[in-house]
């Protein structure tokens, strides 16, 4: 929680748009602070930094337009989508206006036959996927929050299913964004695949909102499985639910999810919802696939699962079942928060090569007990990625800086097993000093791209890149 | 076959570095005629424009070493694999200096438990796939040729079973690369996803050596499966076929190949290879998976295949008979240039979205005809990418500007549909132009990223983007 500083604001030129942008945009233009407030929001610790306006677009040339009045004027520009992001993403450090896409929520365009679909940014999953429902298709990406699509694009999000689907990177097949100079460009087109130049589809996924803004995009889409099957399997340590994961990754098992819950999880999961897991670490599983083809995965997953000491293994195919069965990784965060009423979670987000994730677990557990912390834990196994949730008095300040010792040593520790200070959130604000810690000479590299398409640093300023 | 222009050639610069780093190079810098124009090759119909010099690198700090010599007096250095690259990606336009990676040939780990390993540039995808069979692990992408891993990372390289497995997008975890400046970054760490920062190692993939010189890749391995299946299916016409890959795509049948034949190929084959396979379009497939897993995809393709009036339907599990089903497709190529004995095969390489396939590959077969061109067409159809091999006489001019129209018009009929000029041989010099027409404004955007990371043009200069 190194709190974000606010920038230098260019008061002349924000003075100057403000004037121009509420001509131009009417009642698309607002100034209110409880708006400008909500714009700023950060759902963790970091602080509020409210931009100068907001404007609620409805076209990408209403984006455009916006872009090049802020740009004459050097003007930050922040793209918002739903507010869900974890590492400051959306806050205006130097001022500036807010991008507000969420009225660009139309469904462009779906082809059933190319299993792809175009959409405006703010779109939200849920939204998308109740669209497509009835042409028997989905999208798979999910990351907990109902997120428009744009921001997850923006952030690199992943979640649950990453380890079946992949990531943002693997399902954007193109953008329609545009750039800091208000032109607006498209990465690429429809098909599958392709050679031509530079991937600038996947230079776009995980910017951040610092190159340009994401005003369209055409995603991968997967056919609703003939089967679904769910599975729980508890284990006698961190070290044997692990270990199992990494059999299942190295056997090829296509699981669609594999999530790890650790001890004091699913103890928190008992005492929200009633349940009597055991109290030992856990995985939960889904597997897609036809009916003969999940029915198999489940077997084989058992069958690992047993060779490492798993216990109390239930398996179920009904929808009502599986929700059951997937109450406690549902019920997770806000059994987490009962641990400790009044509390405030603040989320981490490390990835490690899965060879490493026992050894991270435990330690991060370990960690936490040293610095008098709590710190549940669970994680998206397949992926080797994990959040630690602290779960903090905020109005202790001497529990707060263990809590920051902890953050760093935990993004340390991970980039010592040659993994990531950041799974699936992004850098945003809050990552920014682990960014140069893991990346190095090549974090030189991105600030080059930043300046070239950047050069006034007017999008989403304060972002990714160190000051 | 717009031939390549001379680009300007920096004498002076040329001169200086030449006797720099025969000093520093000593055995490892040649200068001879026939190593030169070797690393000049081509395996097209473009010209051959051989560099200056070729340095035999052994390590990241030979290629380091040698590019901050070209930097500091403003040479071209071009990066060279395996020289089976198909657009002119090695030709020196301008002159300068070759780097030979082939000598960088280890496989510097293998991380069994995280399906995972690290190789120098130079390793061959066959090299690498014999290293790693003994641990039950192999690398998915098959461009065909035995191409080097840098070389396929340079160009976003795929080939047949893409459908599953993705590209080199996908497979590729990080890379190191030497940049314009002689700095060496590494793009990632090693875990399976992250969210830090700009995406460099996709930046890196597909970049062509124009960006920085690929030094080592961290990439992606796959367990070998416990079975494989393969099945081939004759249909009534194209649109039968594509229209059955589509089904297979919809369905999920996860295929870990799926080749279209046309029937100008199968005959071909039937005379090349003494087979009596029908000559209609065909479907040659690969099934990955459990023993009982590929038995029901074979099983369901059989299914999508008769709606579609497929016939003549084979299906085998042992190698030997594998062998024998997919020689069609491993013989094509000799086949189709002995359908013209002298000619020299000129390959094309568009992508469409799968619903387009159909309409796209008759045109194509249409144009060649209505052109007086032979033109046999094999397509990695799941991808929507496919590939008309041009068999011409070189020395009849009026047969090569015919060829060139098609050229040109397959081109703009794959933009046209959504698609791509190239799906997996990537730009180099030869599709300069049509990159233009398909991006339009975003290759500015590449521009100015090549120019900021490579102020004075020397890393592999000509290549990618217009002059």
């Amino acid at each position: 929680m190194v709190q974000p500083t606010d920038l230098p604001r260019n008061e002349t030129g924000i003075a100057t748009v403000l004037g121009i942008l509420k001509q131009q945009f009417a009642e698309q233009f607002q100034t209110g602070q409880a708006i400008r407030e909500q714009h700023g929001h950060t759902t963790t610790w970091i602080k509020n930094q409210a931009p100068d306006a907001v404007i609620f677009a409805r076209s990408t040339q209403d984006v455009a337009d916006a872009v090049k009045v802020c740009a004459a004027h050097k003007v930050p520009v922040i793209a918002f989508g739903t507010g869900t992001s974890l590492e400051g993403h959306v806050n205006a450090p130097a001022g500036g206006i807010s991008i507000d896409l969420s009225q660009m929520d139309r469904v462009l365009e779906v082809n059933a036959g190319d299993l792809d679909c175009r959409v405006q940014p703010g779109v939200t999953r849920e939204a998308l996927n109740t669209h497509l429902r009835d042409q028997g298709l989905f999208f798979p990406i999910d990351p907990g929050a109902n997120a428009s699509l744009g921001g997850m694009t923006a952030t690199r999000a992943s979640g649950t299913n990453a380890v079946r689907y992949g990531t943002m990177k693997d399902n954007v097949i193109s953008v329609e964004a545009v750039m800091a100079d208000g032109t607006v460009i498209r990465t690429a087109g429809r098909a599958r695949k392709s050679s031509a130049g530079y991937d600038l589809t996947r230079l776009m996924v995980g910017s951040e909102g610092t190159l340009g803004i994401i005003t369209e995009i055409t995603l991968r889409l997967q056919g609703i499985p003939e089967a679904i099957n769910s599975a729980r399997c508890s284990f006698p340590s961190l070290e044997a639910a692990c270990e199992t994961v990494m059999s299942v990754i190295q056997f090829g098992l296509p699981v669609a999810r594999i999530e790890l819950l650790d001890a004091m999880v699913v103890k928190a999961v008992n005492g929200y919802s009633k349940l009597s897991l055991p109290e030992t670490p856990m995985l939960l599983l889904e597997f897609h696939g036809s009916e003969a083809g999940v029915a198999e995965q489940a077997e084989t997953f058992s069958m690992l699962a047993d060779e490492n000491g798993g216990s109390d293994y239930q398996a179920t195919t009904t929808v009502e079942e599986r929700n059951k069965l997937w109450q406690a990784r549902h019920d997770a965060y806000w059994a987490m928060l009962a641990l400790r009423p009044g509390c405030k979670a603040v989320a981490t987000d490390v990835c490690v090569p899965i060879s490493r994730l026992a050894d991270a677990v435990v330690a991060a557990n370990a960690k936490a007990d040293e610095l008098g912390l709590i710190a549940p834990i669970v994680g998206h196994a397949g992926d080797g990625n994990f959040h630690a949730s602290l779960l903090l008095d905020m109005d202790n300040a001497d529990e707060v800086a263990r809590a920051e010792e902890y953050v760093s040593w935990l993004s340390s520790l991970a980039i010592s097993m040659e993994g990531t200070c950041t799974g699936e959130h992004g850098i945003g604000q809050g990552k920014r000093p682990y960014l140069v810690s893991e990346l190095g000479a090549a974090v030189d590299v991105m600030g080059t791209l930043k300046r070239a398409l950047d050069p006034d640093n007017i999008m989403n300023p304060g972002k990714i890149l160190p000051n």
